[in-house]
């Protein structure tokens, strides 16, 4: 298998039937997928996750539970969030096929990696799907789209591993610096928004989009470590300059 | 949905629980597949196929069970045979993506086409894999493949789909603004480097690939008009307020 997958967790949000979270381990494992993350699931360990799991049991036995998205994903250079609807504010948005391409080539350059599923009834929320770089969505039919989580999965990991068969015979891409992770985007936010706030560019009690406008345009771009390293130090620097007028 | 759907249909062999023929069902019609025949299946109709189906219960209602193989597949044109290893005579042998570009290829030139799943824990015989013109393999785990039957026609379904989507070019994806063009993207760069500048953060005599970074992000990012006007006004509230400091 391809070294590359160890890379890319998925991550399961509150999910509410324990039967789920074992058919999701093994479908994942039958692709080569073995790292599952789950945010507050309702019911784990459970035995209905056992029974379902069949031969992925020790994916259940190895797979880290925590309370929030944020805690699953922090490391991560790429989130990638399942998602069936469009949003208002319309986020980058790949078919199975290319997001499964994306990721592998992150994963593949070192990049921790995670694909991230929602609620059974509900699926993410909004402020779930806006941490995540963009969001990924299985074409289904028109009349009848209702893909329960497992099969949602299931088509991903192996959509998944096929492109890592693709990539094996395609040659990677190189880029030069490691790209940022989720926990230095967050800070990279803050950073803005006080800054624009300090310009009285930006008031939070109107905020009028702003700030989602501006996460939407750094998380598609997937930004590298450098780049953060260069905005913040711009930031900085303006932060700097309104302390001297403000003594 | 494209009408070269209606010619493709799936065929279970002597399916044991009847669960499978339900999940099967929804599996199919999610990805636009309406065309169920069951070959001799040990419990159906039965209420666990109700239940599992959801909301394709309708393909239930018009499944075809007929008592053998040969009565299945008598008007089809081209016949897939799901197998899992490879036979002591090897067969011509596809993955299950290039399988479907084949079934969509035939379906749309007005072909019948079967694609046929085998039993649960022993897959097609020998003798029925001969029936078909040619095996289709779903690439998984070497570690770990027991794909249940479900699982299979989920993949082979999408797959199905994909293959009728990718006739049509690859559908545009709304965006809510219009996208920067080279001139926008040219000004917010030197506006940027104004600032920069301005701010003691950029020195263009030790440039350093500063302006070359930023400017491999900005066009890696595709901006839109919106997110431009955001970026050139916090660069603007930030020269302002270097003017107010030095007069």
């Amino acid at each position: 298998m391809s070294a590359s997958l160890d890379n890319i967790r998925v991550v399961l949000v509150n999910t509410s039937h324990p039967g789920n979270i074992g058919a999701t381990a093994r479908a994942m494992k039958i692709m080569d997928l073995k790292r599952l993350y789950l945010v507050a699931p309702k019911l784990f360990p459970h035995e209905k996750a056992e029974w379902r799991a069949v031969g992925a049991a020790d994916l259940l036995d190895s797979a880290v539970v925590v309370d929030s998205l944020d805690a699953a994903i922090a490391d991560c250079g790429v989130v990638v969030g399942a998602s069936a609807r469009q949003r208002r504010i319309p986020w980058p948005l790949q078919d199975a096929r290319s997001a499964a391409a994306s990721m592998v080539e992150a994963a593949t350059a070192g990049n921790q990696v995670a694909v991230v599923f929602g609620r059974e009834d509900s699926g993410l929320s909004n402020e779930e799907l806006h941490q995540c770089h963009f969001h990924l969505t299985i074409p289904t039919s028109e009349q009848y789209s209702a893909l329960n989580l497992a099969a949602a999965v299931q088509v991903v990991a192996y959509e998944i591993l096929m492109a890592t068969h693709q990539q094996q015979s395609r040659g990677e891409q190189k880029w030069d610096v490691t790209l940022a992770n989720a926990d230095d985007l967050e800070r990279l936010l803050a950073h803005y928004e006080q800054v624009m706030i300090g310009l009285d560019f930006y008031d939070p009690t109107t905020p009028k989009q702003l700030m989602t406008r501006l996460r939407r345009l750094f998380m598609r771009s997937r930004l590298d470590k450098m780049e953060i390293n260069i905005l913040r130090g711009m930031l900085g620097a303006t932060e700097k300059m309104l302390n001297q007028r403000r003594p």
